[in-house]
């Protein structure tokens, strides 16, 4: 099926899709942004018309998780990975304890970095099962001195996914960035959630941070400014200048996530798209082999393994060929991985259903 | 005047003009980069596309700037007051000092942050002048456990601009954010070099940062990666998701300045137009005064005061009506200044000449 701008379906693990709409409306405005005469990338972070731009950004993305008033939004650089240090940094002081739940590789990145701040404690770790699988978080047990427990809502690599939002009384602190805005989440469950902006949200090169007001406050005096919350808190993201271009596209898909429902409207897209795809798995009589658990699977990132690597080199070329792009899985897990974000249509996860359909009776 | 698309001259100290050229060819390929069925900003950064991508950028930047082979370039996030973190954190050893040259803003606050982590010394400032004059930095006394002595090569507030390259023993350290690529530089006089992009080389939410191999190696073990040049250097700027719009752009203008004569090219278009400007000023019989001694007014931002405040608001209001947007000097130095990076035209250099002599003979 041909698409719009001869545009190909793009399953990559990110940066990936963004809806046509918003990157239309991008390419309008490319060089004169609403009649100020100039490219939002030449803008000056200080203009009326740039705070006009992250100011809505900042309150759609309220609206849209409905951020309670006690939170700030911030707007960074550094990706997830430079919050993997900057909240040890600033929320595990010494005597103190930072809780970790590994359910994949992007919880064990936030570990390690962690390790280099103070002291840290493992609660769950699925290792031994390769990562298939989510504990219930109600029932883990915390470390007495617990500064937080902080775990990973989805894991890109491994496809596996938490299905509620924990309510416990260590402080929450939650690596969303390849989940955010695919579903509505209760914020106030949270102390502290962070996300890149290129899944869901927006292109590389700005990360989301909502955090509440009484953890921001226990923060340490004396941080570099660019590493201190509460710096970028009291500048309103803007202590230097920020990745304006990626915080203007992330605003436009706000609007448009906004406009097509909100998050309950993204919940009922995804759904049905992951259906597509885990019914081509379950359907196919063992051909394919879901990787995570059925309870846990995820509705971003669906993960499976085809019965030898000639099969699993073959179907890639093969589906690469049809225009189904990106396919192949994280050599941890093996066999292909379908990302599947927001932005990420219909057809094409039926386009690869019916390729897995075709591929199975064919080798089966 | 008219402008091509309605744009307007933009004299923003950062982010600023970008060349027309530039912004066309990232519209033409918004929403399919040259066949791929994607935009930049939907790539994976692991794609071959995009690493052709960042390789592309890093030669051409190496070609424009004469970096020697002992040198490596990175792409990171955080803008230059990250580095003002990142630099002292990886060398300024304990029994050791850093060296700072003031000359504005920006060199104190690189200071501020450098305290946080070790030992500083200040070998000059201009503060007694408001910061009007650069030193001869061969001429300054250094610690003799300096790791590295550190300056500002143009101060965009200030308006003030180093000339020339130092030769110095000890490490030298530069900020080049505001004028990066607007004139040639002997990279080998340096350790490292770094800058923000959103001035001459792109949109905000990149730096580049040129290190020597020597300095690289001598870093500390234990850093968190994000923080750990060698880390940054190791994965070629791709540790995690760099900021892949952000690079794509600064590779557009890479390969804009050397199709119109490199950096020599690039020098003589910006000595061209700041000439017309401080000619407005110095023949305005004192009605416009520069604040920058002549000796090292800066290229890339003409900073000059009018008789009185007044005068300044309506001098300000009056561009602004006619297409002159940004003038607004900084409040530490008052008066107006004129942002007239690389991707500025001449045209508006002599527009608003035109509209200071006018200004002058009305209210002089």
């Amino acid at each position: 099926m041909s698409q719009p701008y001869d545009r190909i379906f793009n399953f990559s693990a990110g940066p990936c899709t963004l809806p046509v709409e918003v990157l239309e409306e991008a390419k309008e405005d490319l060089l004169n942004y609403k009649g100020t005469g100039m490219s939002v990338m030449e803008m000056s972070h200080r203009s009326k018309a740039y705070e006009g731009i992250i100011a809505a950004a900042e309150a759609d993305l309220r609206t849209l998780m409905g951020v309670p008033d006690n939170y700030k939004v911030l707007f960074l650089q550094g990706g997830a990975s430079t919050q993997f240090a900057t909240i040890p940094m600033s929320y595990l002081p010494a005597g103190k304890t930072a809780d970790f739940v590994l359910t994949g590789t992007w919880g064990k990145k936030a570990l390690e970095s962690a390790k280099i701040y103070g002291q840290t404690n493992v609660v769950f770790d699925a290792k031994a099962d390769n990562y298939n699988q989510v504990p219930n978080l109600e029932s883990l047990s915390y470390s007495s001195d617990a500064a937080f427990m902080h775990f990973t809502s989805n894991e890109t690599i491994q496809g596996v996914e938490f299905k509620s939002d924990p309510s416990l009384s260590v402080p929450v602190i939650c690596d969303m960035s390849s989940d955010i805005l695919s579903r509505p989440v209760d914020v106030s469950k949270y102390a502290l959630i962070y996300a890149g902006a290129q899944k869901n949200m927006g292109p590389a090169g700005v990360a989301v941070v909502i955090i509440r007001d009484d953890l921001l406050a226990s923060g340490p005096d004396g941080l570099a400014p660019m590493f201190d919350y509460k710096v970028q808190a009291e500048n309103g993201s803007m202590y230097n200048t920020p990745p304006c271009w990626s915080i203007y596209m992330c605003g436009l898909v706000y609007k448009h996530v906004l406009k097509h429902g909100g998050l309950a409207g993204a919940q009922a897209r995804n759904q049905a798209k992951a259906d597509v795809l885990y019914s081509a798995i379950d359907g196919s009589n063992g051909f394919f082999k879901g990787h995570a658990h059925t309870d846990c699977r995820s509705i971003m990132n669906v993960t499976f393994t085809l019965p030898d690597e000639d099969l699993t080199k073959t179907f890639i070329k093969e589906t690469e060929v049809a225009g189904l792009d990106g396919l192949k899985g994280h050599r941890s897990v093996g066999g292909c991985r379908a990302s599947i974000y927001n932005a990420f249509p219909q057809e094409g996860c039926e386009a690869l259903a019916a390729a897995m359909k075709e591929f199975a009776a064919k080798h089966g």
